[in-house]
């Protein structure tokens, strides 16, 4: 059995024996949309639980953040710690926990289950962003670790000298690849499905002066092989290319789970939310990704995040002071 | 007659004898939707020209921003700076020039018509902002300047150990107040019209510490009197208060004159956009604090102009996308 240490961890241990924290407000999610919705439901004098296990969410795979207004070049995680420290200085609680349900309770409550203390709160953000999607090729699950990445940016710095593939036609498969570039990969093998890509074009240029980067188009992985490690990635066209990774990076799938067993509405697979970011339960919120405001993906900024992070946070705010009286 | 410098008056002056200069995208607006939009048009490809007279819009009259994720104390001038030379890196001409017009000309480009020389462009992203709103009383436009002010953060230096109003209950108001009680005015009456006020709690809270800051509900100024300067405020319900100035700080007016003349479609005073920044008029975009998506004064912050003005570089670069062929 594990000694606690003397201060926080017993102090949470307590507040576990103890049943469930009450806040005013509960966020679930670690990305720029929680953040900025903590920041400001904080500031409007609510007390918040910020409660998620990806750190910085999408962002935080970032290395080189350079289209958020402010910083000419930061990273993801650099930007993340900033905007975690804005938001506990006005008093958001941040727990690092997987949350495994949400419920609306009789009174109007909702109830938070996570791996790291259950929570009570009168309104909930649902910020709950992305998680990667998968190829879904023979080989891919087998090779996960070995070859097969979902994060260029997290994991370049391996594949120095290695020839890899990078699939995939949006801003992350283009930041991947000059990640890959950079880091000093033999080649990189930028793949798009079809005949163009999504990225921002300024990605494009500067690729297409590596030596190191070729950009092929209309080619479809349709099987990862290899012994111990991978070693060869098959095409639907019949050619193969001879590399030592395969990155995917073919966007994220929307983490709609919480929303669903919430009785939200969805839309095309994101959380149906209105110009003030309200869902169709009352009380339930949602910012960022994972919402039908950013239908398009080009659209899936760090500065879309914390705009809707915003409005949820003021919005809930709003609701709250309903719920009490108009005056403060 | 004025000697022109060697270097850039006289490139200036050439570019206006030789007619209007021709653009991709032409932003109209220097604040943090405009700078957004910038940045991400020029990402995007575009040659951009950004073209505006107030520098850094609302934000750039804040003296201390806290709420914008990623800094934890910044003036909106500096945080102006930042925005403006991210976009300038990329590529954006900023022109420090008042526009006087804007018209779709016959074939779907844009005319933009500035003191500073005038443009052509194929499409235009509106970030036109707000102007502050008068108060309307008898005394107030004779004691502009001396003791009527529009921009407390802007003015506060000059009234320490004086006797001030502040007319308003938004965060403008908020901020105000303590900017002139920071500076050591020796009394500010911050005055609601209202029995509450509108701003984020943090600021009431902050204000209700201060004993130099009264609060003052459902006071409605009626008329500033005064000889040289303003000495006195009299108020609706027969009261009065003896002052060496008074800030109304009672929001903004939309900027929706260009818009207006262009066709756009106004919805309660403020342009017309879809989820996408789109206004009716094919071509036209609008960010910001002036659009239909900010229809609540709380989400006029920084973070919901970014937001919008990265949704509208997006879709005015997908415009010019259609314009051309789909590939890169």
């Amino acid at each position: 059995m594990l000694l606690l240490g003397p201060t926080e961890d017993l102090e949470e241990e307590e507040e576990k024996r103890e049943g469930p924290v009450e806040k005013d407000l509960g966020i679930i999610g670690l990305g720029p949309a929680g953040f900025t919705a903590a920041l400001y439901a904080s500031r409007a004098g609510l007390s918040v639980v910020e409660v998620g296990l990806d750190y910085g969410g999408q962002m935080g795979l970032a290395m080189e953040i350079e289209n958020y207004p402010g910083f000419e070049m930061i990273t993801g995680l650099e930007l993340a710690d900033k905007m975690k420290a804005q938001a506990e200085k006005f008093g958001t609680k941040i727990v690092y926990g997987e949350v495994s349900a949400t419920e609306k309770l009789e009174d109007g409550k909702f109830f938070i289950k996570s791996d790291m203390g259950d929570f009570i709160v009168k309104a909930l953000v649902l910020a709950t962003g992305g998680r990667h999607r998968e190829l879904g090729v023979p080989g891919e699950k087998e090779f996960i670790g070995k070859g097969v990445s979902y994060c260029a940016t997290c994991d370049a710095a391996f594949f120095k000298e290695k020839t890899v593939i990078v699939v995939g036609s949006g801003d992350a498969a283009a930041t991947g690849t000059l990640a890959l570039s950079d880091v000093g990969a033999k080649m990189t093998y930028w793949v798009s499905r079809s005949d163009y890509l999504k990225c921002e074009k300024i990605y494009i240029d500067r690729a297409k002066e590596r030596s190191n980067i070729a950009i092929l188009y209309k080619k479809q992985v349709t099987e990862i092989k290899g012994t111990n490690t991978v070693e060869e990635v098959l095409f639907s066209d019949g050619t193969s290319l001879k590399v030592d990774g395969i990155f995917a990076e073919i966007g994220a799938i929307p983490n709609i789970e919480l929303a669903e067993s919430l009785g939200c509405e969805i839309d095309e697979g994101l959380i149906k939310i209105d110009d003030g970011c309200r869902t169709n339960i009352a009380g339930v919120f949602s910012a960022g990704d994972v919402t039908s405001k950013i239908v398009n993906p080009l659209m899936r900024q760090i500065t879309t995040s914390t705009g809707l992070g915003t409005i949820a946070a003021l919005s809930a705010a709003e609701y709250l002071q309903g719920l009490k009286t108009k005056q403060y």
